[in-house]
């Protein structure tokens, strides 16, 4: 049923695109593909500005907070290919995340009255940033269910640090950071006491409590302070999503609000449900905060100290006059300062408008003391039509705001409408809308909450994918949309399905701007950025026994465990340290002890120390759980957990029957694998290797590995003139393992250095 | 610097493709994306053969093995986006799995000697079949570490059951299943006494043991059962990969090994490493098994029991002349039999063949009584030439064999090569080669391991990635590359990023042949497929105080959770059951109680518990973790831990001062919403909705909401009868929230029309 039309489109594009010439790799052409996908020439063009060949890069890279799995999320934009689940509140095996005792410390740092948690509900990731612009250091991340913030370097992607907050009971609006991150910001969401004590229902207005916590964030030591961060109180308001002031409106933040009513539900007793209570007034508040003067009078001593934690009582912030409210449309969600820091966009998801309130405005009423009324606890409220310098009609449901690199450009979600909504905040009009798939929450632009948003690209986060992607059962993937906003026009490119996880928020940064390493200085405890003193050096391995303590100082090198044997009694405590001693980027091994829940991820470089209490007799396997070499299988040990005071009966092992011939073989073999070898390494020295860093690494690799035959050169010989033909096969055999492995990196450079074009030198 | 040349393809490219016609809603044509972007034309072809537009599917679905992760990863093929990680033995909070009670019971099946383990070693997964055929019903995957096999149901893509192994300490083989699901496959890896006793390595020949175990599976109760279960005793050779017989070798069963050195290390004591010992001689042991017979002599009685498990011993085997060995090339990873079960196809990874051995000539032998020798433990060794069918040369480290489509062709993976060999395993020949990147271990075909392959992609699970991607910090995801194999030459597609876990093995089927379920029944309890004791119905909700026990029977509905308040005393153990009463696809609802490690993902129609022991007095708000509507933040409600023996004091709540205005207000925004509504209704029910089955369900899903309304309205208007303006103001509102989400599900049918192109009927 084709119609001639196409057959010469058809005849066109094979000869446009020179398909014809390059048939013999593959018989199909693209018109042909495009028929047989039924894809369109949009289609198309979307399909070339996301697809990203094999060895190249995306141009940005998107952290997302993974909801309900705890986790941080990192993916690639445009080709929207997921890079890593960073493990922050919820434990992560393939990580070690939680399972080794140095993540394990991190977690604890997470603990709720005394109990441990082992999941999150991440929201809001931040970068940090430098004068308002990401500087790719480090990211946070909330816990809304336990109220907790973490610290995630950006130089491992690992989590280093989890505090929990000392006054709230839930929280909801965080993490955002000043513009120099000086302090993190966590607002409240659900209003409890501050103390941890039981307070009913009926005394809510009294004694139940909201409020914004200011963490100090100490970027030298890369660490939250606690001691330096405080919080702020505030009426129980069900506070909400916030963002800090920039430019002139640095020094300031702005948390939203919902639930003003201050309505208690209880449907089960025939009230109303909290949905039909909280959503009944036609506004809510913005706090409006001086947080740089809050901190002086914390400094000043003005706090009051509940649990231990600094606290400014909103009577002391309304006499000091850092804190004032503004009524915003009802029930909203995005509290977002514009980039030039001159506008804070408030999105009342029960309206159909978004505001923009003036930051100006905001300070001429509260210098002229022009005030529309006190709430109930005395904080000024400044006059709705006061602070507003616009507000425009979107459509229903809107959400969040995001920045283009173009002036005066927005983008807001909508949810019940499912579109995106471009407008100018400048001028209060809408400019283009574009329909997503279904239920935006959230949405980001590329840098899009910092002083500089990078344009290019938007993604809407929605909250239900329904029918997109293949079933896999009642629990969906969420669906996040890239969409091309270079244009005029918004154009829809690509549907990402999020696997696990309810992400919330996300953060873009360019990828140029992050540097991460690829391994640790050897011996590293990779959570306090400090020498581990469980630390071993290739030879010093070393097992030592105290009481029922038994300690292991182990290395981990392609392909074999020391020690290989781990012999203990019942009722003895193990503790493994494990160093990883590759040089190589990727080389990661793993580690477990089978039936004893242990396991543990450790890089080239790390060292991380595993538990187990030995509590039953038995043989406990243990081996290298990452694919590392071609014998990572034979990457193995035993722990032998003896019965108390168990003594050897005379048993001689068998021992494998070897003669010259086997020796002979090795020899020969060995000779073997060193020609080729010499004929890689005649390859690479032939050319400009010393061009390509990445080439130069794999050679001291390479070399280390080859270093290290030495030793089994030594054993092998010294057998061999005792006719110890077991022992001399043997070691022979483990040079050849060495020579495996650094003909394996070498070939590897010589990929490397052919597919870079690498030049001869003379 | 273009060439004149490039220029004219520009004009040629923009022409042919209609772009310049449609350039309004871009400005870029596709020749500007090539050329920003750096595509090459085989990049563009590569791109269109992978890219799904948005709204469409995928033809294939991938499950792969998370490695350490313990989880399931599934994916589309050609897309290669991930759609679901699966929590299999690790607790995934995001699924609510390890942290509701019914998934608590499923990883409790899982306990080794009594002790939880929280994570796996996952490797090989593997899909159900019927006549050797992947019928989509169930997937298994093993635990090498924790030597365990889970059952996952695929009509809601979750984890049903976890089995231990009775008498292995670790396993590397498994899950392989016969040709109708009768058994799966489970081999041991590292040998160990079967009894959980120490045992001196010096003991190793005659006291360790290996083994496979024939798990039965129960395909009516979509359960393993373990009392029908058994292992057969193999010699300590480091059993590893296997698989089982179909058509010609059907209720056989082939299983790798290595080390069949028996060699044991100890560097740590100046002996070789496990790594030079375990791979000394040329050739390890193939397995034959006769897997039929062997049930039929456990039926028989002739299984010793170990453990409280049916054992058959060596011994047994082999003078029933069931177990027999065949010398392979020395440390093989995979024994793939071919899609017609004529051969067996063993890579020896030190080894440059492959070798193809035939199972007729097995057979001939066994029954010609033809044997080169017997192992040191009596078992009949077949000579290698008496059972090759060929070997082919093919690189450096073959690993795993998968099949095509098309006869006779079969593709290995060269792990030191970095490439997969396209070859003839009929003839013997090799047909084509391809580079991948980098140190690839197994490789998948579409359902590549059936009787009936069916051709088009081919995966390459690469272990390293090392700089394919976006730096991430020294852990690096892993790399599965895309590969069309539909032509003569193979043609590599995409790169794919492995965000969480190490991939061993993956599965891949045919979309089509899936059948996953949208929802429940009411009140279901997942993990058994049972109607829960604890689930309730709407207007049944209760909570039921006995002793310190507090039982609470809840719903979950857009946008309460019913009860609203749960009030309890210190020392009170609660248990909350709570049921989604949503009919509509996706209306997933969370369920978390603040700062007591609780969390729960309730999918329409699923009933869950969650405990907790309430140790300390306080206020614990709760909410619904997931973004279920707009007003998903009022979602909420409060747990309060009295004090013991706390009494009220004479408090009355403050209550909110809504006027007979307030009420008039709502009546006229539920009549306005509703002269929308109405809008909506009349469009749909203008077109052909009822060919659409997805619209038929939302339409009663939105009738459903409407449904509630009524009960709200008695409400308002009989409070308004009393002029009681606050019950009245807040029934209405709550009328107008059912009304919202009417709209909101009436919208998302009103669209999905318009995208179908419904038509008008009378």
């Amino acid at each position: 049923m084709r119609s001639k039309g196409k057959q010469t489109l058809a005849v066109a594009l094979a000869a446009g695109l020179g398909l014809a010439a390059a048939a013999s790799w593959s018989a199909e052409s693209l018109q042909d593909v495009m028929k047989r996908r039924n894809l369109s020439q949009q289609d198309l063009l979307a399909a070339a500005k996301t697809y990203v060949p094999t060895g190249k890069r995306d141009e940005f890279l998107a952290f997302s907070s993974g909801g309900q799995s705890g986790q941080v999320i990192v993916y690639g934009v445009p080709s929207m290919r997921i890079l890593k689940y960073i493990g922050v509140f919820t434990p992560e095996p393939w990580q070690g995340y939680g399972f080794d005792e140095e993540s394990k410390e991190v977690l604890k740092g997470g603990r709720i009255n005394g109990r441990d948690i082992t999941w999150g509900d991440t929201h809001h990731p931040a970068i940090s940033e430098t004068n308002g612009k990401y500087d790719g250091q480090f990211l946070f991340i909330n816990d809304k269910s336990n109220p907790r913030i973490a610290v995630i370097d950006l130089r491992d992607f690992e989590t280093k640090q989890i505090v929990a907050n000392p006054v709230f009971k839930s929280e909801h609006g965080g993490a955002f950071v000043t513009t120099n991150t000086e302090y993190i910001i966590e607002a409240a969401q659900y209003a409890a006491p501050f103390e941890n004590k039981f307070v009913p229902l009926e005394e809510f207005n009294d004694k139940y409590r909201g409020g914004v916590t200011y963490w100090k964030f100490d970027r030298k030591e890369g660490r939250i302070d606690p001691k330096e961060s405080f919080s702020l109180e505030l009426p129980p308001y069900s506070q909400d999503l916030s963002d800090a002031g920039k430019g002139p409106s640095e020094g300031w933040s702005f948390t939203n609000s919902f639930c003003s009513e201050r309505y208690v539900g209880g449907i089960e007793k025939g009230r109303p449900p909290y949905e039909a209570g909280c959503s009944a007034k036609d506004t809510d508040y913005l706090h409006v905060i001086n947080w740089k003067k809050a901190a002086e009078l914390v400094k000043a001593g003005k706090a009051k100290k509940i649990n231990g934690h600094d606290v400014l009582m909103m009577e002391t912030a309304i006499k000091e006059g850092i804190l004032f409210l503004v009524p915003e449309p009802k029930s909203p969600h995005g509290a977002d300062v514009t980039p030039d820091g001159k506008y804070i966009v408030v999105a009342g998801k029960l309206d159909t408008h978004v505001s923009v309130f003036s930051f100006e405005k905001i300070q001429a009423a509260i210098k002229a003391g022009k005030f529309e009324s006190k709430d109930p606890y005395g904080i000024p409220v400044i006059g709705m039509k006061d602070a507003l310098h616009t507000q425009v009609q979107l459509g229903l449901g809107p959400l969040h705001t995001q920045y283009d690199s173009k002036p005066c450009v927005a983008y807001t979600s909508l949810y019940v409408d499912s579109q995106v909504a471009k407008w100018n905040f400048c001028e209060g009009k809408v400019l283009d809308k574009l329909s997503i798939h279904y239920n935006i929450g959230h949405l980001v632009t590329m840098e899009g909450d910092s002083v500089e948003p990078k344009g290019r690209y938007l993604i809407a986060l929605n909250k239900l994918s329904i029918d997109r992607f293949n079933p896999v059962g009642p629990l969906h993937p969420q669906n996040h949309q890239l969409i091309d906003i270079s244009n005029d026009k918004m154009q829809l490119l690509y549907d990402m399905p999020l696997p696990l996880g309810e992400p919330h928020y996300v953060v873009a940064i360019s990828a140029a701007t992050l540097k991460p390493g690829i391994r640790y200085k050897v011996g590293t405890n990779s959570r306090t950025d400090k020498p581990s003193e469980g630390a071993a050096r290739a030879g010093e391995e070393k097992t030592v026994k105290k009481g029922n303590k038994v300690e292991v100082f182990g290395t981990l090198i392609r392909s074999h465990i020391t020690p290989e044997t781990i012999e203990a009694e019942v009722g003895d405590e193990l503790t493994i340290h494990l160093t990883n001693l590759e040089r190589a980027q990727d080389e990661t091994h793993g580690f477990t002890l089978s039936g004893l829940n242990v396991h543990a991820s450790i890089e080239p470089g790390k060292t991380v120390t595993v538990k187990a209490k030995l509590d039953k007799e038995g043989v406990y396997p243990y081996y290298c759980t990452e694919f590392c070499s071609a014998l990572h299988l034979e990457m193995q040990g035993y722990l032998l957990v003896k019965p108390k005071g168990w003594k050897p009966t005379k048993v001689t092992a068998a021992k494998a029957d070897y003669t010259k011939a086997d020796y002979d073989k090795q020899l020969k073999k060995i000779a073997d694998t060193q020609a080729v070898i010499d004929q890689v390494v005649g390859y690479i020295t032939s050319v400009n290797y010393k061009d390509y860093p990445d080439v130069v690494q794999l050679m001291e690799d390479a070399t280390d590995q080859l270093g290290r035959m030495k030793d089994a050169k030594a054993k092998h010989e010294e057998a061999a003139k005792k006719s110890d033909w077991q022992n001399a096969t043997l070691w022979a055999e483990q040079v050849w393992q060495y020579q495996v492995k650094a003909a394996d990196i070498g070939l590897r450079a010589k990929t490397y250095l052919e597919q870079a074009g690498a030049k001869k030198v003379k």
